[in-house]
């Protein structure tokens, strides 16, 4: 089983990565990039039966820094 | 509206990162990681009208490395 985790920046913290993309995208001749946020996205082959639970612990303890980011976790 | 980038190592590229992070969860107890690989995921705000095409030309100039990269584009 593969689960899939989506680490982001919480709302009101500076992302320069996401403004030096902005900026860089502008500079490309991108017209109407108003606002880019870049994240991480975490892909983990699971053994069968381990649970969401269990994935949300990692979370907690090493994929994502919970002071300053979220995260979201998806099953499939 | 926006649009939302999902860039991955293709299949086959080593990925250091993800090694390093099944390790840890490893370290920490964590039984059952088979693999990790890791991504980044942008998030763009875009003016109206902005085409999906426009999104993947940005993803070929900027966005993924399309030699090691691949990447999805989900527009909502």
């Amino acid at each position: 089983m593969k689960a899939r985790v989506h680490v982001m920046l919480k709302n009101g913290v500076l992302d320069p990565q996401g403004e030096a993309v902005r900026h860089a995208l502008g500079a490309l001749g991108f017209d109407g990039v108003e606002g880019v946020r870049q994240g991480k996205v975490i892909e983990l082959d699971l053994a069968e039966g381990t649970s969401e639970a269990a994935v949300h612990d990692m979370c907690e303890k090493l994929l994502a820094n919970t002071v300053i980011e979220s995260y979201t976790v998806e099953m499939s």
